[in-house]
């Protein structure tokens, strides 16, 4: 059965999963890098940068986890970059450079779309206007069988939740509080009715906690 | 050197730290006993209860570090009973009958003062309008070279932060989403800047959180 899930998504100990004012400069605004520190230093992330070394533990399990079985990432165009609005410059082609990490078709949710553009290494973007339920039929059209990778940002996370169409959550509790920004659990009152939680604390100092969708004879 | 602690206070992973709508019958609103049901598996609330058993692994632990050293505990009103304004029941001491579980003397915040009231095993109420600094003064007069709990609610909890009045803080992630009620985090960005941090996840579920205040030498 083709899954739905996210993976390595951080949010700050008060629940953000971004801080507040999306720059060119600064993709998670005044959270700075600071959500994501335990992820520069796995082995994973190292790898994706073309750098060796890298921790090899809890985080890294986690870490590397994201892309197995994986045949189409979704996200929201706040993840692709910080415009909004109508396309303006058509040269910007995500945070990623040339070959962008994903290797699979990126679903890009928008309203204003354009025509797809076909990066190195397999990445191909392609920019569509549609409700959760019709961007991950779109979605499984494109990789039968194979799992769909919710990339984020914090509301297309949310909406997908909002939606139910989430069978695999991977939180990444960072003890930072960042007070201002994009709530994630905003409107999710009593998800534990529908997920298995476990936590792990890493001695990085995050926790992990993974949302498990019960099936139906469990609930 | 005598400190300021908080024990065993149970936060949502959204942040709440009580439900909506407090009432006798639901001393944590919507809540119910979800916040605390690791803490009712314990050895020590079941001895607090006068019951055998419990668990006695890490939750316990916690749960029982919570008197160690403590010569007073300073609550708000909120944790003491559900009722607002002028003191109308003069009868009602509190939701734990008799011989609450303190043993020391309690200062409870209100701005409208009472006689105190002497409880048996120990405990006694003192009902006083003062701001954080000045219950803390009174607090260690009661009680010289002891240490000082804050026992709650939430805003008072967040009161003393914000006044940086906490020496240690521990807290209990639940897995749970309540949506609604009282924020513990709110207007604490960076905290993590003053305290050292640290997680351990117990089988219960639960993640406990403490926050050790960092010595002038460190930060």
């Amino acid at each position: 059965m083709s899954l739905v899930r996210v993976h390595n998504f951080s949010v700050s100990l008060d629940g953000f999963g971004t801080g507040e004012g999306q720059t060119m400069e600064a993709p998670f605004g005044h959270a700075g890098s600071r959500l994501h520190g335990w992820f520069f230093q796995t082995r994973t992330f190292r790898a994706m940068q073309g750098e060796p070394g890298g921790s090899t533990g809890i985080d890294d399990l986690f870490a590397r986890d994201w892309d197995r079985g994986i045949g189409a990432e979704i996200m929201g165009r706040g993840k692709f970059g910080p415009y909004r609005g109508p396309w303006t410059d058509h040269e910007w082609n995500g945070w990623w450079g040339e070959d962008p990490p994903f290797h699979t078709p990126v679903l890009v949710l928008t309203h204003h779309v354009r025509p797809a553009v076909e990066m190195q290494g397999g990445t191909t973007f392609h920019f569509v206007d549609a409700a959760p339920e019709d961007a991950l039929a779109l979605a499984r059209q494109m990789c039968p069988g194979q799992d769909i990778r919710i990339g984020g940002g914090v509301a297309t996370v949310r909406e997908f939740l909002a939606a139910d169409l989430i069978d695999y959550l991977h939180i990444v509790v960072v003890p930072i509080l960042l007070d201002r920004g994009e709530k994630l659990w905003k409107g999710q009152e009593a998800l534990e009715d529908r997920f298995e939680i476990e936590s792990v604390s890493s001695p990085s100092g995050v926790t992990h906690v993974t949302f498990t969708r019960r099936r139906a004879s469990e609930s």
